[in-house]
């Protein structure tokens, strides 16, 4: 394996040392489990337009719904890098609580796709599996910018213990917002919808 | 990745090292699946306030019961603070098995919540995944002041071997209190009091 | 564990520093349970000889089965290591791109395997996982040389916002050549077969 | 977490650095995981004294029985370390051959334990977590040692694309003993005795 140091490599920061490829292996491990679990049960879970061409070839997918998901996958994907952007280019309090707003809607968002979900399925066998994947996968991204708290109270039992409070109020603001904006998200529109929509049963 | 390292921060500890972040990643992976997997069958796996507010504003638990998981949460993290404070000033042969006592109530409190417990369900499919999460979590915390051992025969053998059995009483002492303990608390007090209620079915 | 340090090696190349070891035993982690998914619900997921003579020693695999598996797995590892040979000698424009189809061909495999097959029984309980680890597994074998991309969408968000186009052709040609054999191979001849195969409720 | 470095300990070779610490804790999730995986459908999954007495504490296991347990517990601790003592006390042919009996011994038998045994119940809906787990432990255990093949294929392919086969041997001849003991053990003796037992059933 140390021999391979040496040979030639294509993109110019790909990463030859053992702690880093594990680091970035592991935040892939994380990032495709937490995707494929997330979206699996709204929308079947394609992150990835080889994945979803590999489905058409197979019969499995038609190629319009193909289409679809390839324009969605390329617009999410340059949306993330803009908004990657930003929330690391230097880091103050706007930044903190974007970065933690963003992180933490992850975190509620698949407790709602694992846990709370109605139509969960198998996902809910799995369930703590997802919330450890998707807290280490948020540390590993945010960790060296607000830390990656996404919880209020494991910023406030130091907080206390240590009398400094001067920053606590990012760790309460931005996991809050982007908590409460997937309870809306995906409690009140996605779940919200299963109990509207009138269901044969209705009429019987 | 690399160009990352010379972004701003916000907080004064962040991990920027790949070594680094990856250990605290792993540590949150493994204690979050855990945190979720003993809590899940007794009170809902709440740790988070970010994640009660969204279960509130997503309609999926009510106000009143959000604020108590709120309080429980911050005086969680208070006292657990204090604690880590205590054991890990120094260390002598009380802090050790003080941290012995407390990882290995874990321990034993997760083989009760993932495989005893009848309540379980579908957390028993994934058991051996909390034990194994729950003692590297251990490690990670413990390690690198008692050793993290939680089991008295895992210390015997080496103290057999080497002939060196000074501090193999820390290693039997804290273990068996922190089991018992939580053998105590799960066994007797959570699992006796499903068979001492009256259910409907006693009266029929 | 420093101690081992020096202890005698049988191997060359044995790796001895922990973050090395951490990588290796990551990386067969993530490829076991890859190998054994993929394969368990076509042949059994025999990728060893000496699990192979196990069972047969066990009684639960004949002699003959066992010699058909011994010659597959000896030609797999031939045929791989020649593989590996090749596409990491250098790194040009064609090595990328038959990197990519490897690794991608693996990851829209496992999505067959572990979600779209109908006989995929308890293995869709843990598909999520499946698709994290071949994804992690694949940027541990891949990353120094192509990056491991696997994904058009995941290049070409990055290309868009640093506006620099120049190799995002082989994160589109790789992947889906590879993910398009991928669905052929399994899609239509693999779970093709199951629906031409004609059951005797076609007669009923 | 910088600052606990300077913390006092009470173990000698405590792991300080993030990656040791890494490496360790893997190396007991791995190590727990299968220890259960194992046993659980044989003996319970006891590995740990205090594990056994917090579950005679809560009542769900007798004194005697855990005693026996405690003394089983105690025993096999000592031997594991008399055979590792042996096994890494420099390296030869005769000690990696013993090396890759006693891991491939194991990989067996988890495949046994998850896969082949009809006895398995909910465990075999993790079987490829189990397989990779044992692969990664024991390149954790032997990796600086043996290297850990396991595996005579996975020995062979490099050997022949290298042309040399000079400690190939080793590989073949360890995993086979080992598979084919475990084969014994599991598949005719354990596996057996369930088809020998006389049931109620077969004088019905």
């Amino acid at each position: 394996m140390q021999d391979h140091k040496n040979a030639g490599k294509l993109t110019t920061y790909a990463a030859l040392d053992p702690a880093d490829l594990v680091a970035i292996a592991i935040a892939h491990v994380l990032a495709l489990f937490i995707g494929v679990s997330m979206a699996a049960n709204i929308s079947g879970g394609h992150l990835n337009p080889a994945v979803t061409f590999g489905l058409a070839t197979g019969g499995n997918i038609t190629i319009i719904t193909g289409l679809f998901y390839w324009i969605a996958q390329c617009l999410g994907s340059i949306v993330a890098c803009f908004l990657l952007q930003f929330v690391t280019d230097g880091m103050n309090g706007v930044q903190g609580v974007a970065m933690e707003i963003i992180i933490t809607f992850g975190l509620v968002y698949i407790v709602y796709a694992t846990i709370v979900d109605p139509k969960k399925g198998s996902i809910g066998t799995i369930a703590p599996i997802a919330i450890g994947f998707i807290v280490g996968a948020n540390i590993l991204a945010a960790g060296p910018f607000s830390g990656g708290s996404m919880n209020p109270a494991r910023s406030f039992g130091p907080a206390v213990v240590n009398g400094d409070f001067s920053q606590n109020w990012i760790y309460w603001v931005g996991p809050l917002i982007g908590g409460g904006l997937a309870g809306v998200i995906f409690g009140d529109v996605f779940i919200g919808s299963y109990q509207t929509l009138p269901t044969s049963e209705d009429y019987a």
